[in-house]
C-alpha cells in the first residue's frame, strides 16, 4: 500500500469547520486504498499570536523559548485534527516533532532537518492508523525543541514523504496551485499545471509563498514528486518534478515579488582582498542569510557593498556590520526598509536571450527605477522601491503575456 | 545553596503583567541566595478554552489526544515566564514535562508520576540558571504525553520539591491561603496559619478547591513543607507540615463543599456476598473514582447502593452500572446531578464527640435536609441538594465560629 504524505497549512485548519473538512479528506484518502500521514499548520494565525505575546514580554525574545512558545501551536492543530479523525471512526493518532525523532540542529527559529527516525511512524502504519505529525517543529539531540522557520511545515511534509519513500507530497493551500505571479495582485494570473524544482526554487527563493524554499531543495535532493493543490476543492494543482521528464515547458513560468527583505550597504570600503569574505561570514556566523549583493568596481581604491537580508534578520545584520565598518575602516553604513524585490523565472530563458533586456524595459517604459539586478540562468531579479510593487509586478505579467499558455520549447532545446 | 519549588496557578500568570509580576518574585527568591525551581499552569482560563475547542471537534475526545492538546497550555506559560525572566537580566531555561523525565503511567487526563529523571534540572541548577518547569504533564515510558488531573501543577510541584530535596514547596494561589472556609461564600472565613497534612487531604478530598489531593499526598508521603501564599503579596499564607510538630491546633480547621460530585443509586440489589465488590471493581476498571458509598441494610433480600462520583466520570459510571444492573438482576438505576457535599474538617474533632451532633443539629435548625453522611476521624461530610450548599456552609461555619481564632488543644490529647 502506498504512503500519501498530506501537508495542510494554517488556512486550512483555521476553525473547526475546516479542521473538520480537512479530516473527511484525510479518510477519503485512507479509504481510496493508501496510507496516510499528515502534517499540519497551527491553526490559522495563532503563531502571529504567540509571536505578539512574546514581543510584549520581551523586545527581543530569546529563540530557544521563542521555539518553546511557538512549537505549542502545531501541537494544538494535530490534537485537533487527530479528534476530527476519530469522530469519523477513523484510527489516528498525533505525534508532536520530537516524538517522531525530527532531529534538527540547535540553530532556533530556523532549524535544519537532520534526521528523521521514522520506525514509530512505520509502526503507526502497519496497525493501519492515520499517522498526524506537527510541522515546523524538531528536537536537537539535547532534547530542546527548535523550530524550522516559517512555512518549516512545507519542510516537514516533503522531508518525511522523502524518509518514508511516499508516492506523492501533497501540499495542500488556499491558492490552489503556482501561479505565474501572486493572484491577489494579477487577477488573471494562470495556475501553472507544472513546474520543475529548479523553477520552484527560483520562485520560493525570490518570494512565491507557496511553498518553503527548503522543502523545494528537499523535494529536489531526494526526488519526491511534490502537488501543490487546493484544500477546499478537487481540482488537480500544480506538480513539481524534475526538469528532464518535462518534454516541452514555456519560456517564463512566472513573476514573483518579496517585500520582506531590506538593503544594507556599507559605503567606502577599502578596495582590498578578502574585505567582501569578511563581511559575509560575519554574517554567516551570526546565522543571517544575505540574498542578494552588490559591489561596484571602485575609482579610489574605495567601493561600496549593498546586500539585501530579511527584514527580520535586519538588526542583526546591522549590528555585525556596526563592528564591521569600523574593523575595516569604512566611512558608515545604510539600512533601507523600502525596498521590493520583483523576479522573472524560466527554465526556457536560458536559451532566450532577450527576456532580461524585455524586462527592464517594460519597468523602464513605466519609469520604475532599478536599484539594484541579480540574474542566475533561469532567473532575473530586480530591486525598486517597494511603493511601486503592485505597479511592477502587472506591468511584466502583461508583457509577457503569461496569463495566456506560453509558447512551448522542446526540454534540452 | 537550597532550593526553593514555586508553583505558579493559572490567575497568578493570566496575562503579561501578571507574568512580569512572578519574574520579579522569582528573581527576588534567587537574589535572597536560594536555587529556584519554577513550576508553572496554563495562563488563565487557557485549559478550559481548549477543553471547549475539543468538545466542538468531537462529543467525546480521546483523551490521549486531549492530554496532547492540553498539554500546550503550560508549555505557553513556561516559555514566556522564562522570556520574561530574562528581560530582567537573569538566565533562566525552560522545559516540558517530558523534557525534564517526568514518567507516569499511562492513565491519560488523570495520570500519576512514577518517577521524576531530575538530572537536566540539577544540571542547570549548577549552573546558576532559574528553571522553570512546565506543570501537570508527564509522559509514558512510550514517549507519549500525559497529563495529571485538575490541578495537576500542584502534585508537580510538590513530585519536584520532594525529588529535588527542596527546603519549601510554595504554592501561589490569588486566595493567599487556606481558610476556614470559601471566603467567597464566607466573607469574614479566616486564613489558617498552620494546618497538618490529613487535615489538608481531607480539605482537598472534599472540595477545597485550593490544592490538589494527589499534592498534598506526595507531601505527606515524603514529607515535603508546603507554603500555600498568595501571588499578589508577600504576606505568610498557610503552612502545611507534620502533625505530629505542632504543638496545640484547633478542633475545627474548616468547612469545605463541592459541587462537582453526582450521585449514582442502584435500586433492589439482591444483597449477596460480593455484590458491593463487584459494583466497585468495575467501576475501578473504568477508572472512575469513587467517593462516598452508602448501601442500606435490606428487609426483603434486596438493598439500594448509593455513591458518588466527580461530574466528569458519570457518563462513564452510568455506562458500566447500565451493564452491572442487568448482570445483578438489580430494578435500577438513577442518577442525581443536584447534590452538594459540605464537609467539616479538624483534627481535633476526635477526641470531642459532640462535633458531629452539632453538624447535624445546625443543617435540622435551617431546615435543611442530609441525603448521605460520610465521617472519618478528622472529616465529617453531608450530602444536601445544591440548591443549600452556601445556606450550609454559611451556617455551620457560624455554629462553630470559625472566624475566630479556635480554643486550642495540645497535640495528642
Amino acid at each position: 500500500m502506498g504512503i500519501i504524505v498530506q501537508k495542510y497549512g494554517g488556512t486550512s485548519v483555521a476553525n473547526v469547520e475546516r479542521i473538520r473538512g480537512v479530516a473527511k479528506r484525510v479518510v477519503k484518502t485512507k479509504e481510496d486504498g493508501n496510507s496516510v500521514v499528515v502534517v499540519v499548520s497551527a491553526l490559522g494565525e495563532t503563531t502571529d499570536e504567540l509571536l505578539r505575546l512574546a514581543h510584549q514580554i520581551s523586545p527581543h525574545p530569546p529563540e530557544r523559548e521563542l521555539d518553546m512558545l511557538l512549537a505549542t501551536g502545531e501541537q494544538v492543530s494535530v490534537a485537533l485534527l487527530a479528534m476530527a479523525i476519530q469522530a469519523l471512526g477513523h484510527d489516528a493518532i498525533s505525534f508532536t516533532g520530537p516524538q517522531v525523532g525530527i532531529v534538527t540542529d540547535a540553530v532556533h527559529t530556523k532549524a535544519k532537518i537532520i534526521d528523521i527516525k521514522s520506525e514509530r511512524i512505520l509502526d503507526e502504519i502497519e496497525r493501519g492508523r492515520i499517522v498526524i505529525v506537527a510541522g515546523f517543529q524538531g528536537v536537537t539531540v539535547d532534547q530542546d525543541i527548535t523550530t524550522l522557520g516559517r512555512g518549516g511545515s512545507d519542510t516537514t511534509a516533503v522531508a518525511l514523504a522523502a524518509k518514508l519513500k511516499a508516492d506523492v507530497c501533497e501540499i495542500y493551500t488556499d491558492v490552489g496551485g503556482v501561479h505565474s505571479a501572486d493572484p491577489k495582485i494579477v487577477s488573471d494570473a494562470r495556475k501553472l499545471p507544472i513546474i520543475s524544482y529548479d523553477e520552484m526554487l527560483e520562485m520560493s527563493a525570490t518570494g512565491a509563498k507557496v511553498m518553503q524554499l527548503r522543502a523545494v531543495e528537499y523535494g529536489k535532493n531526494y526526488g519526491v514528486l511534490i502537488h501543490v493543490r487546493s484544500s477546499f476543492s478537487d481540482e488537480p494543482g500544480t506538480l513539481i518534478k524534475e526538469g528532464e521528464e518535462m518534454l516541452e515547458r514555456p519560456i517564463i513560468s512566472g513573476i514573483t515579488y518579496d517585500v520582506g527583505e531590506a538593503k544594507v550597504t556599507i559605503l567606502d570600503v577599502p578596495d582590498r582582498p578578502g574585505v567582501a569574505a569578511g563581511v559575509f561570514r560575519a554574517l554567516a556566523d551570526a546565522n543571517v542569510n544575505v540574498d542578494m549583493i552588490i559591489q561596484n568596481v571602485s575609482e579610489k581604491g574605495y567601493t561600496d557593498i549593498s546586500f539585501t537580508v530579511a527584514k527580520e534578520d535586519l538588526r542583526r545584520a546591522s549590528e555585525v556590520m556596526k563592528r564591521i565598518v569600523s574593523e575595516l575602516g569604512a566611512r558608515g553604513l545604510t539600512c533601507d526598509e523600502e525596498i521590493a524585490k520583483v523576479s522573472l523565472i524560466g527554465a526556457g530563458m536560458k536559451t532566450h536571450p532577450g527576456v532580461a533586456a524585455d524586462m527592464f524595459g517594460v519597468l523602464a517604459e513605466k519609469n520604475i527605477n532599478i536599484e539594484m539586478i541579480s540574474t542566475s540562468s533561469i532567473k532575473i531579479s530586480c530591486v525598486i522601491r517597494a511603493r511601486e510593487v503592485e505597479r511592477a509586478v502587472r506591468a511584466v505579467h502583461e508583457k509577457f503575456d503569461l496569463s495566456k499558455e506560453q509558447v512551448k520549447q522542446v526540454a534540452g532545446d
